[in-house]
Protein backbone atom coordinates (compact mmCIF):
# COMPACT_ATOMS: atom_id res chain seq x y z
CA UNK A 1 0.00 0.00 0.00
CA UNK A 2 2.42 2.57 0.88
CA UNK A 3 4.38 1.86 -2.42
CA UNK A 4 1.38 2.00 -4.58
CA UNK A 5 1.23 5.68 -2.47
CA UNK A 6 4.77 6.80 -3.72
CA UNK A 7 4.72 5.77 -6.98
CA UNK A 8 1.20 7.72 -6.64
CA UNK A 9 3.33 10.56 -5.76
CA UNK A 10 6.04 10.36 -8.36
CA UNK A 11 3.85 10.21 -11.28
CA UNK A 12 1.59 13.45 -10.09
CA UNK A 13 5.15 15.30 -9.66
CA UNK A 14 6.61 14.23 -13.07
CA UNK A 15 3.18 15.40 -14.37
CA UNK A 16 3.94 18.62 -13.20
CA UNK A 17 7.37 18.99 -14.78
CA UNK A 18 5.94 17.76 -17.79
CA UNK A 19 3.21 20.47 -18.11
CA UNK A 20 6.34 22.81 -17.63
CA UNK A 21 8.62 21.61 -20.12
CA UNK A 22 6.16 21.57 -22.46
CA UNK A 23 5.60 25.21 -22.26
CA UNK A 24 1.55 24.82 -21.60
CA UNK A 25 2.65 26.83 -19.03
CA UNK A 26 4.39 29.41 -21.31
CA UNK A 27 0.86 30.03 -23.51
CA UNK A 28 -0.45 31.96 -20.61
CA UNK A 29 2.06 34.21 -19.69
CA UNK A 30 2.62 37.61 -21.63
CA UNK A 31 5.58 37.13 -23.50
CA UNK A 32 7.66 39.70 -22.07
CA UNK A 33 6.71 37.61 -18.38
CA UNK A 34 7.77 34.17 -20.16
CA UNK A 35 10.92 35.75 -21.52
CA UNK A 36 11.95 37.16 -17.99
CA UNK A 37 11.32 33.64 -16.75
CA UNK A 38 13.86 31.97 -19.16
CA UNK A 39 15.95 34.63 -18.68
CA UNK A 40 16.51 33.94 -14.48
CA UNK A 41 16.45 30.14 -15.23
CA UNK A 42 19.04 30.57 -17.00
CA UNK A 43 20.64 31.62 -13.51
CA UNK A 44 22.44 28.96 -11.03
CA UNK A 45 19.89 27.51 -8.92
CA UNK A 46 17.20 28.72 -10.39
CA UNK A 47 14.38 26.48 -11.76
CA UNK A 48 11.46 27.04 -13.67
CA UNK A 49 9.18 27.53 -10.24
CA UNK A 50 12.01 30.25 -8.49
CA UNK A 51 12.23 32.02 -11.95
CA UNK A 52 8.63 32.33 -11.88
CA UNK A 53 8.68 33.60 -8.34
CA UNK A 54 11.52 36.47 -9.25
CA UNK A 55 9.55 37.34 -12.24
CA UNK A 56 6.47 38.04 -9.93
CA UNK A 57 8.31 39.70 -7.16
CA UNK A 58 9.70 41.96 -9.65
CA UNK A 59 6.31 42.77 -11.33
CA UNK A 60 5.18 43.44 -8.11
CA UNK A 61 8.37 45.25 -6.70
CA UNK A 62 8.38 48.95 -7.49
CA UNK A 63 10.47 50.36 -11.02
CA UNK A 64 12.88 51.78 -8.96
CA UNK A 65 14.15 48.71 -7.61
CA UNK A 66 13.64 46.58 -10.89
CA UNK A 67 15.65 49.20 -12.42
CA UNK A 68 18.10 49.26 -9.89
CA UNK A 69 18.70 45.91 -10.70
CA UNK A 70 18.74 45.37 -14.44
CA UNK A 71 21.24 49.03 -14.48
CA UNK A 72 23.67 46.72 -11.43
CA UNK A 73 23.69 43.58 -13.79
CA UNK A 74 24.87 46.36 -17.56
CA UNK A 75 27.37 47.70 -14.75
CA UNK A 76 29.18 45.15 -13.30
CA UNK A 77 29.33 43.90 -17.08
CA UNK A 78 30.81 47.20 -18.26
CA UNK A 79 32.69 48.09 -15.72
CA UNK A 80 34.42 45.20 -14.11
CA UNK A 81 37.54 43.90 -15.81
CA UNK A 82 40.52 42.00 -14.19
CA UNK A 83 43.55 43.54 -12.10
CA UNK A 84 46.46 43.56 -13.88
CA UNK A 85 48.93 42.00 -11.62
CA UNK A 86 46.37 39.53 -9.72
CA UNK A 87 43.47 39.12 -12.13
CA UNK A 88 40.77 39.32 -9.25
CA UNK A 89 37.59 41.37 -10.40
CA UNK A 90 37.81 45.28 -10.14
CA UNK A 91 36.66 48.46 -11.57
CA UNK A 92 40.02 50.10 -12.20
CA UNK A 93 43.54 48.67 -13.53
CA UNK A 94 44.80 47.33 -10.36
CA UNK A 95 42.52 46.09 -7.29
CA UNK A 96 42.42 47.23 -4.20
CA UNK A 97 43.84 44.65 -2.74
CA UNK A 98 47.23 45.62 -4.95
CA UNK A 99 46.31 48.70 -4.83
CA UNK A 100 46.59 48.92 -0.47
CA UNK A 101 50.04 49.64 0.99
CA UNK A 102 49.90 47.56 3.96
CA UNK A 103 49.39 44.28 2.23
CA UNK A 104 52.59 42.61 2.27
CA UNK A 105 53.68 42.25 -1.27
CA UNK A 106 56.43 39.66 -0.44
CA UNK A 107 53.26 37.08 0.51
CA UNK A 108 51.27 35.78 -2.54
CA UNK A 109 48.19 33.58 -2.30
CA UNK A 110 46.81 31.36 -5.39
CA UNK A 111 43.28 30.75 -5.47
CA UNK A 112 41.52 29.51 -8.04
CA UNK A 113 38.35 32.19 -8.98
CA UNK A 114 37.76 35.65 -7.94
CA UNK A 115 34.94 34.09 -5.63
CA UNK A 116 37.97 32.66 -3.50
CA UNK A 117 39.42 35.91 -2.58
CA UNK A 118 36.07 36.38 -0.56
CA UNK A 119 36.10 33.38 2.10
CA UNK A 120 40.70 33.93 2.51
CA UNK A 121 39.75 37.99 3.38
CA UNK A 122 36.83 36.67 5.79
CA UNK A 123 39.85 35.04 8.38
CA UNK A 124 41.29 38.38 9.13
CA UNK A 125 44.77 36.28 9.17
CA UNK A 126 46.04 37.12 5.85
CA UNK A 127 48.04 40.41 4.96
CA UNK A 128 49.31 39.39 1.78
CA UNK A 129 48.27 40.00 -2.02
CA UNK A 130 46.69 37.20 -4.10
CA UNK A 131 47.04 35.45 -7.45
CA UNK A 132 43.81 34.27 -9.71
CA UNK A 133 44.23 31.90 -11.92
CA UNK A 134 40.86 31.79 -13.42
CA UNK A 135 40.52 28.37 -12.81
CA UNK A 136 41.95 24.45 -11.97
CA UNK A 137 44.44 22.00 -14.28
CA UNK A 138 41.82 19.57 -15.87
CA UNK A 139 43.11 18.03 -18.70
CA UNK A 140 40.14 15.83 -18.93
CA UNK A 141 38.04 19.44 -19.48
CA UNK A 142 40.87 20.69 -21.62
CA UNK A 143 42.03 23.01 -19.65
CA UNK A 144 45.70 23.50 -19.65
CA UNK A 145 48.47 25.61 -18.14
CA UNK A 146 48.19 27.85 -20.71
CA UNK A 147 44.69 28.53 -20.06
CA UNK A 148 45.12 30.08 -16.56
CA UNK A 149 47.63 32.26 -15.14
CA UNK A 150 50.14 30.65 -14.72
CA UNK A 151 52.90 32.00 -16.80
CA UNK A 152 51.74 35.61 -15.03
CA UNK A 153 52.34 33.87 -11.54
CA UNK A 154 55.89 32.46 -12.63
CA UNK A 155 56.73 35.36 -14.00
CA UNK A 156 55.85 37.63 -11.01
CA UNK A 157 57.22 35.40 -8.49
CA UNK A 158 60.64 35.19 -10.10
CA UNK A 159 60.54 39.08 -11.12
CA UNK A 160 63.77 40.38 -8.46
CA UNK A 161 61.36 43.71 -7.99
CA UNK A 162 58.32 42.08 -6.38
CA UNK A 163 60.39 40.46 -3.08
CA UNK A 164 57.86 37.39 -3.24
CA UNK A 165 59.16 35.16 -0.46
CA UNK A 166 56.40 32.54 -0.08
CA UNK A 167 53.68 31.58 -2.14
CA UNK A 168 50.55 29.66 -0.64
CA UNK A 169 48.69 27.75 -2.47
CA UNK A 170 45.32 27.99 -2.13
CA UNK A 171 43.23 25.87 -4.53
CA UNK A 172 40.58 23.54 -3.89
CA UNK A 173 41.00 20.54 -2.18
CA UNK A 174 39.61 18.81 -4.72
CA UNK A 175 41.47 16.61 -7.36
CA UNK A 176 41.82 19.40 -9.88
CA UNK A 177 42.84 22.04 -7.06
CA UNK A 178 45.62 19.62 -5.38
CA UNK A 179 46.84 18.87 -9.20
CA UNK A 180 46.91 22.21 -9.91
CA UNK A 181 48.59 23.14 -6.54
CA UNK A 182 51.41 20.32 -7.24
CA UNK A 183 51.91 21.73 -10.47
CA UNK A 184 52.78 24.81 -9.52
CA UNK A 185 55.09 23.73 -6.69
CA UNK A 186 57.10 21.58 -8.94
CA UNK A 187 57.32 24.86 -11.20
CA UNK A 188 57.95 27.10 -8.88
CA UNK A 189 60.68 24.81 -6.67
CA UNK A 190 62.52 25.07 -10.58
CA UNK A 191 62.01 28.88 -11.62
CA UNK A 192 62.42 30.14 -7.93
CA UNK A 193 64.26 27.72 -5.86
CA UNK A 194 64.52 30.81 -2.85
CA UNK A 195 60.77 31.18 -2.62
CA UNK A 196 58.88 29.43 -0.06
CA UNK A 197 55.82 27.28 -1.69
CA UNK A 198 53.28 26.20 0.88
CA UNK A 199 49.54 24.97 0.47
CA UNK A 200 46.60 25.14 2.95
CA UNK A 201 46.22 22.76 5.39
CA UNK A 202 43.84 19.93 5.25
CA UNK A 203 41.77 18.75 8.54
CA UNK A 204 38.98 18.53 10.15
CA UNK A 205 36.58 21.68 9.60
CA UNK A 206 36.38 23.17 13.77
CA UNK A 207 32.59 22.77 14.64
CA UNK A 208 32.31 19.08 13.17
CA UNK A 209 32.07 16.15 14.91
CA UNK A 210 35.03 13.18 14.48
CA UNK A 211 31.82 10.65 13.92
CA UNK A 212 30.66 12.39 11.17
CA UNK A 213 34.39 12.95 9.40
CA UNK A 214 34.76 11.24 5.92
CA UNK A 215 38.22 8.99 5.90
CA UNK A 216 40.00 11.11 3.67
CA UNK A 217 39.46 14.55 5.73
CA UNK A 218 40.34 12.32 9.11
CA UNK A 219 43.22 10.82 7.05
CA UNK A 220 44.61 14.30 6.29
CA UNK A 221 44.26 15.65 9.42
CA UNK A 222 45.96 12.96 11.47
CA UNK A 223 48.71 13.37 8.69
CA UNK A 224 49.30 17.03 9.06
CA UNK A 225 49.04 16.57 13.31
CA UNK A 226 50.88 19.14 15.48
CA UNK A 227 52.46 18.86 18.44
CA UNK A 228 50.30 21.12 21.23
CA UNK B 1 29.66 16.77 25.01
CA UNK B 2 27.29 16.66 21.85
CA UNK B 3 25.93 20.01 23.18
CA UNK B 4 28.65 21.61 23.40
CA UNK B 5 29.56 20.68 19.44
CA UNK B 6 26.52 22.23 18.78
CA UNK B 7 27.34 25.29 20.39
CA UNK B 8 30.43 25.49 18.88
CA UNK B 9 28.46 24.80 15.25
CA UNK B 10 25.88 27.45 16.05
CA UNK B 11 28.68 30.00 17.16
CA UNK B 12 30.76 30.08 13.91
CA UNK B 13 27.83 30.13 12.07
CA UNK B 14 26.77 33.37 13.55
CA UNK B 15 30.04 34.69 13.17
CA UNK B 16 30.15 33.79 9.48
CA UNK B 17 27.03 36.21 9.48
CA UNK B 18 27.86 38.81 11.55
CA UNK B 19 30.90 39.37 8.92
CA UNK B 20 28.21 39.38 6.16
CA UNK B 21 26.50 41.68 8.04
CA UNK B 22 28.68 44.14 8.78
CA UNK B 23 29.76 44.49 5.69
CA UNK B 24 33.51 43.33 5.94
CA UNK B 25 33.02 41.59 2.84
CA UNK B 26 32.14 44.88 1.05
CA UNK B 27 35.46 46.12 1.23
CA UNK B 28 36.85 43.22 -1.24
CA UNK B 29 34.49 43.96 -3.50
CA UNK B 30 34.82 46.41 -6.36
CA UNK B 31 31.72 48.62 -6.36
CA UNK B 32 29.72 47.67 -8.97
CA UNK B 33 30.09 44.01 -8.02
CA UNK B 34 28.87 45.05 -3.96
CA UNK B 35 25.94 46.96 -5.51
CA UNK B 36 24.88 43.75 -7.58
CA UNK B 37 24.85 41.75 -4.61
CA UNK B 38 22.76 44.38 -3.04
CA UNK B 39 20.23 44.62 -5.19
CA UNK B 40 20.14 40.60 -5.88
CA UNK B 41 19.75 39.79 -2.70
CA UNK B 42 16.42 41.92 -2.19
CA UNK B 43 15.12 38.50 -4.15
CA UNK B 44 12.75 36.83 -2.46
CA UNK B 45 14.56 33.50 -0.77
CA UNK B 46 18.06 35.14 -2.00
CA UNK B 47 20.54 35.91 0.76
CA UNK B 48 23.68 37.48 0.81
CA UNK B 49 25.53 34.18 -0.09
CA UNK B 50 23.28 33.18 -2.78
CA UNK B 51 23.35 36.75 -3.94
CA UNK B 52 27.15 36.49 -4.25
CA UNK B 53 26.94 33.80 -6.56
CA UNK B 54 24.29 34.64 -8.85
CA UNK B 55 27.00 37.76 -9.17
CA UNK B 56 30.16 35.74 -10.11
CA UNK B 57 27.59 33.70 -12.53
CA UNK B 58 26.53 37.12 -14.28
CA UNK B 59 29.79 38.09 -13.90
CA UNK B 60 31.00 34.73 -15.78
CA UNK B 61 28.35 34.86 -18.28
CA UNK B 62 28.69 36.35 -21.54
CA UNK B 63 27.89 39.67 -22.16
CA UNK B 64 24.59 38.52 -24.18
CA UNK B 65 23.55 36.67 -21.53
CA UNK B 66 23.68 38.79 -19.04
CA UNK B 67 22.36 42.46 -20.98
CA UNK B 68 19.17 40.03 -21.98
CA UNK B 69 18.64 39.51 -18.32
CA UNK B 70 18.67 43.15 -17.85
CA UNK B 71 16.37 44.05 -21.07
CA UNK B 72 14.20 41.04 -19.67
CA UNK B 73 13.41 43.05 -16.18
CA UNK B 74 13.52 46.41 -17.80
CA UNK B 75 11.19 45.03 -20.44
CA UNK B 76 8.56 43.66 -17.95
CA UNK B 77 7.99 47.04 -15.86
CA UNK B 78 7.30 48.91 -19.04
CA UNK B 79 5.20 46.45 -21.17
CA UNK B 80 3.39 44.37 -18.14
CA UNK B 81 0.04 46.01 -17.00
CA UNK B 82 -3.34 44.71 -15.89
CA UNK B 83 -6.02 43.42 -18.41
CA UNK B 84 -9.20 45.67 -18.09
CA UNK B 85 -11.28 42.85 -17.59
CA UNK B 86 -9.92 39.90 -15.34
CA UNK B 87 -6.87 42.04 -13.90
CA UNK B 88 -4.21 39.61 -15.04
CA UNK B 89 -0.84 40.52 -16.33
CA UNK B 90 -1.00 41.37 -19.92
CA UNK B 91 0.88 43.39 -22.69
CA UNK B 92 -1.88 44.20 -23.95
CA UNK B 93 -5.25 45.99 -23.26
CA UNK B 94 -6.80 42.53 -22.42
CA UNK B 95 -5.38 39.49 -21.70
CA UNK B 96 -5.19 36.34 -23.82
CA UNK B 97 -7.27 34.56 -21.98
CA UNK B 98 -10.08 37.48 -22.22
CA UNK B 99 -9.46 37.53 -26.23
CA UNK B 100 -9.96 33.84 -26.51
CA UNK B 101 -13.19 33.17 -27.85
CA UNK B 102 -13.33 29.51 -27.07
CA UNK B 103 -12.99 29.99 -23.37
CA UNK B 104 -16.66 30.31 -21.76
CA UNK B 105 -17.09 34.00 -20.40
CA UNK B 106 -20.16 32.74 -18.64
CA UNK B 107 -18.05 30.97 -15.68
CA UNK B 108 -15.62 33.01 -13.89
CA UNK B 109 -12.84 31.98 -11.51
CA UNK B 110 -11.80 34.71 -8.63
CA UNK B 111 -8.55 34.35 -7.87
CA UNK B 112 -6.30 36.27 -4.95
CA UNK B 113 -3.07 36.84 -7.00
CA UNK B 114 -1.58 36.62 -11.18
CA UNK B 115 0.59 34.11 -10.50
CA UNK B 116 -2.46 31.86 -9.20
CA UNK B 117 -4.25 31.67 -12.59
CA UNK B 118 -0.76 29.47 -13.70
CA UNK B 119 -1.71 26.55 -11.43
CA UNK B 120 -5.48 26.74 -12.32
CA UNK B 121 -4.52 26.76 -16.34
CA UNK B 122 -1.87 23.69 -15.44
CA UNK B 123 -4.67 21.43 -14.48
CA UNK B 124 -6.31 21.65 -17.97
CA UNK B 125 -9.93 21.43 -15.97
CA UNK B 126 -10.94 25.15 -16.30
CA UNK B 127 -12.55 26.83 -19.19
CA UNK B 128 -13.74 30.00 -18.35
CA UNK B 129 -12.11 33.14 -17.52
CA UNK B 130 -10.56 34.72 -14.58
CA UNK B 131 -11.08 37.76 -12.00
CA UNK B 132 -7.70 38.62 -10.16
CA UNK B 133 -8.24 40.75 -6.80
CA UNK B 134 -4.63 41.54 -6.54
CA UNK B 135 -4.31 40.18 -3.10
CA UNK B 136 -7.13 38.92 -0.28
CA UNK B 137 -9.23 40.89 2.42
CA UNK B 138 -6.71 41.05 5.72
CA UNK B 139 -8.05 44.15 7.88
CA UNK B 140 -5.14 43.40 10.25
CA UNK B 141 -3.02 44.36 7.60
CA UNK B 142 -5.24 47.45 6.39
CA UNK B 143 -6.48 45.16 3.44
CA UNK B 144 -9.66 46.49 2.81
CA UNK B 145 -12.65 45.53 0.21
CA UNK B 146 -11.37 49.36 -1.41
CA UNK B 147 -8.25 47.72 -1.81
CA UNK B 148 -8.94 45.06 -3.87
CA UNK B 149 -10.61 44.43 -7.56
CA UNK B 150 -14.01 43.64 -5.53
CA UNK B 151 -16.46 46.50 -6.90
CA UNK B 152 -15.01 45.37 -11.00
CA UNK B 153 -16.17 41.92 -10.04
CA UNK B 154 -19.43 42.78 -8.57
CA UNK B 155 -19.93 45.09 -11.97
CA UNK B 156 -19.19 42.27 -14.24
CA UNK B 157 -20.82 39.51 -12.48
CA UNK B 158 -23.98 41.55 -12.54
CA UNK B 159 -23.86 43.34 -15.91
CA UNK B 160 -26.30 41.52 -18.10
CA UNK B 161 -24.60 41.41 -20.93
CA UNK B 162 -21.70 39.24 -19.73
CA UNK B 163 -23.89 36.29 -19.17
CA UNK B 164 -22.08 35.31 -16.54
CA UNK B 165 -23.55 32.16 -14.30
CA UNK B 166 -21.47 30.89 -12.35
CA UNK B 167 -18.51 31.75 -9.90
CA UNK B 168 -15.64 30.16 -8.97
CA UNK B 169 -14.13 31.13 -5.28
CA UNK B 170 -10.70 30.13 -5.54
CA UNK B 171 -8.95 31.99 -3.34
CA UNK B 172 -6.63 30.63 -0.81
CA UNK B 173 -7.67 27.65 1.26
CA UNK B 174 -6.11 30.32 4.24
CA UNK B 175 -7.43 32.42 6.57
CA UNK B 176 -7.45 35.81 4.57
CA UNK B 177 -8.61 33.36 1.60
CA UNK B 178 -11.32 31.93 3.42
CA UNK B 179 -13.03 35.51 4.39
CA UNK B 180 -12.31 36.93 1.20
CA UNK B 181 -14.12 34.03 -0.53
CA UNK B 182 -17.05 34.33 2.25
CA UNK B 183 -17.54 38.17 1.60
CA UNK B 184 -17.38 37.76 -2.01
CA UNK B 185 -20.33 35.08 -1.60
CA UNK B 186 -22.54 37.17 0.70
CA UNK B 187 -21.88 40.19 -1.35
CA UNK B 188 -22.75 38.15 -4.24
CA UNK B 189 -25.95 36.63 -2.74
CA UNK B 190 -27.43 40.08 -2.54
CA UNK B 191 -26.39 41.77 -5.65
CA UNK B 192 -26.88 38.94 -8.37
CA UNK B 193 -28.76 36.10 -6.72
CA UNK B 194 -29.51 34.40 -10.07
CA UNK B 195 -25.67 33.30 -10.34
CA UNK B 196 -24.09 30.55 -8.79
CA UNK B 197 -21.18 31.06 -6.34
CA UNK B 198 -18.86 27.66 -5.38
CA UNK B 199 -16.17 27.47 -3.86
CA UNK B 200 -12.67 25.01 -4.37
CA UNK B 201 -13.06 21.76 -3.20
CA UNK B 202 -10.74 21.52 0.34
CA UNK B 203 -9.59 17.59 1.42
CA UNK B 204 -6.57 15.49 0.87
CA UNK B 205 -3.99 15.79 -1.82
CA UNK B 206 -3.63 13.33 -4.47
CA UNK B 207 -0.82 10.82 -3.36
CA UNK B 208 -1.28 11.95 0.02
CA UNK B 209 -1.11 9.40 2.86
CA UNK B 210 -3.69 9.59 5.46
CA UNK B 211 -1.09 8.93 8.47
CA UNK B 212 -0.04 12.71 7.87
CA UNK B 213 -2.67 14.37 6.76
CA UNK B 214 -3.24 17.46 9.33
CA UNK B 215 -6.56 17.28 11.22
CA UNK B 216 -8.29 20.34 9.76
CA UNK B 217 -7.76 19.09 6.43
CA UNK B 218 -9.02 15.52 7.18
CA UNK B 219 -11.86 17.02 8.72
CA UNK B 220 -12.39 19.09 5.45
CA UNK B 221 -12.38 15.93 3.80
CA UNK B 222 -14.79 14.42 5.58
CA UNK B 223 -17.05 17.04 5.97
CA UNK B 224 -17.26 17.36 1.95
CA UNK B 225 -17.34 13.36 1.10
CA UNK B 226 -18.81 12.66 -1.71
CA UNK B 227 -21.41 9.35 -3.09
CA UNK B 228 -19.36 6.82 -5.12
Amino acid sequence: MRRRVSIWAVSVVSACRACDEAGSVSTSYAPPVQRLVTELSKLPGVGSRTAQRLAFHILRSSGEDASALAQAIVEVKEKIGLCEVCFNLTDETRCRICQDARRDQGLVCVVEEPSDVIPMERTHEYHGVYHVLGGALSPIDGVDPEDLKMAELFARVSASEAGVREVVLATNPTTTGEATALYIAQELRERAPEVKVTRLASGLPVGSDLEYADEVTLGKAFAGRRAV
